[in-house]
């Protein structure tokens, strides 16, 4: 029992939910399957490494896209290259001007996917010529910024509307079970994008310890911080930081990231033997505030499922609470 | 053709949305046009003024709920029983513990209605025998906290599922529009509460200059902050602090509130100048990110109409793009 929306028919799925380009956790394993599962697969190129990306890109096959931090492919733009020669579903640009990149992208005709976090981010991905707008909300886990999904969603949609009717919209931030792709269908989204909840699924590559991190946390427990580019001295540019889950590492910094910036090499150190032990309490857990709706680590294919299955149920019942339908 | 829901059928209302609870722009007069547009009218007790809040229950009619600023109802305590003599329809308690005053409210048969910002608060409200929880996201205008609305709302409504299946949940923070309140019914809440687009409707006490500024402004152009809490010297306990409209005296301000406590009693009077003249570039217009869906003012009628009306033909849109209703 589908959902078929304008994004679903346009990219060919049997569901309008994509994969979020989670570096080095969407990778091709966990992009095909969410492929297989009827939604569109995406590997997360991340930061860049060219034998990683073209490893991935192979193994999630045909019918999955591609996604870049933006910044940091303008430090190696090579990339792009090399992803577009697997001739992806769409090419995901988030977290800066996707100017510099989009006439490669739409020359090789390819989809040109931004993810967005602002009002003036949404016009400057039309302005590059985007296919479709990602409307990110603060609820993400992740890097992003801070509007929330709810009023950003339909003001994405109400600016693509005015401008660029044909460009599709999905809403991310927050969405991890039936309500959420039904709410943001409701707020005029044509599919969304999800993340966390595919973290914390059977076929990603996270270690079981840190999948398990964001079963156990609450949305309550999460924060958006810059502790952990700073330690790993990433150079995230304004107005980007990250949601996590809260844990000794940012109690220790957050607050403090000037003094963090100054002991770097220690907690760099640090943080990567917590990484190499896969030590929630001291590694980041990207995760969102819909680490609340996540209670176990299940299947991509029984995740959408019942995600599909749900928003459908939703969608009736309260249709049918429009009392006039009865008269 | 209204929407039928258990707020609405428990309340005795043609529609499931209530006012907020808005410090002096919830008067008796804005909420007796909600109440009289089918809604649920509320006075916004604020930081309370006895002859204020009797004159405004008054005038708001019987149907009307009554909303206080818990921290600062304890300074105050008798205007509770003030507000109790009205028999108003529900008593809305928002930012603090709700419990020193839960038994006054419920052993006088008046609906208990908590505003909670965290799960952790969500608890709290249960714990003291809450009727209704507003869970009320980032994105609103004016007091608040850091979650959004869209992920904190299905974990309240879970909550509640679990432990008080009779509680009804109400979504708050970012709802302007017909798209607001579905998916806000998508998100599992029984109605939403609705502050900003009522703030900038005709029936508004607060002056044109500032209901303009909403008009004109966009949700990118909202932050929040406590820079006018330090300024008005009002000792607003941890995590909460306010959604405005960014101005002259936020870029004055904020980021640097240690200073402007220091210089608070030059500042306070520049505010007070400012709000005496209407000007919106130094007095606080509490607004939140829906501002990019508010474009003009309006009569609280259309709007609620409006709403309704497009909650519903949305809803029942979607649920035709539910492809099996079709085989
Ligand atoms: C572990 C993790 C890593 C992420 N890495 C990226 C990334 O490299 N590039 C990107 O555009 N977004 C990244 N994001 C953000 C997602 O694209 C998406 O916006 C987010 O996951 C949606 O919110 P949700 O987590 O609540 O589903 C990441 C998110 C998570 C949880
Ligand atoms: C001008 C204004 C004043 C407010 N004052 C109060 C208040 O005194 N007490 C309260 O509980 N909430 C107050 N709020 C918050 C509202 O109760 C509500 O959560 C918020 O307006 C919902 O988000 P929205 O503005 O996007 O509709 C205020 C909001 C605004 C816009």
């Amino acid at each position: 029992m589908p959902i078929s929306t304008r994004f679903s028919e346009r990219f060919g799925l049997r569901h309008p939910v994509m994969l979020a380009p989670m570096a080095t956790v969407a990778d091709g394993h966990l992009a095909a399957s969410v492929t297989a599962a009827g939604g569109l697969g995406t590997v997360g190129g991340g930061y860049g490494n060219a034998d990683w990306l073209e490893r991935e890109l192979t193994a999630a096959g045909p019918h999955a896209a591609c996604g870049f931090i933006t910044w940091s492919l303008a430090e190696q733009p090579h990339l792009l290259d090399l992803a577009l020669a697997h001739a992806p579903a769409g090419l995901v640009l988030s977290f800066g001007d996707p100017a510099p990149f989009a006439n490669a992208i739409r020359g090789a005709g390819i989809p040109l996917i931004c993810q967005v976090q602002t009002l003036a981010l949404a016009q400057s991905a039309l302005d590059a010529g985007a296919d479709v707008l990602v409307a990110q909300g603060a609820e993400a886990g992740g890097h992003g910024a801070a509007r929330g999904t709810f009023a950003l969603v339909p003001a994405v949609v109400d600016l693509v509307h005015h401008q660029s009717p044909d460009t599709l919209v999905l809403a991310a931030g927050g969405i991890a079970d039936g309500r959420g792709l039904a709410a943001g269908l409701m707020l005029g989204a044509d599919g969304v994008l999800v993340g966390s909840r595919f973290y914390a699924s059977v076929e990603s590559p996270v270690p079981a310890e840190l999948k398990q991190r964001v079963v156990r946390t609450g949305g309550d427990q999460t924060m958006r911080t810059t502790v952990f580019d700073v330690a790993r001295g990433l150079d995230w540019p304004q107005p980007f930081d990250a949601r996590v889950a809260g844990n000794q590492f940012t109690d220790d910094w957050h607050g403090a990231e000037a003094e963090l910036a100054r002991s770097a090499p220690a907690q760099m150190a640090r943080y990567e033997q917590a990484v190499a032990d896969h030590d929630p309490s001291v590694a980041a857990v990207f995760t969102g505030e819909d680490a609340d709706l996540i209670h176990e680590v299940e299947p991509v294919a029984t995740l959408i499922e019942r995600m599909v299955h749900d928003a459908e149920r939703t969608l009736r019942t309260a249709a049918g609470q429009c009392t006039d339908s009865a008269t």
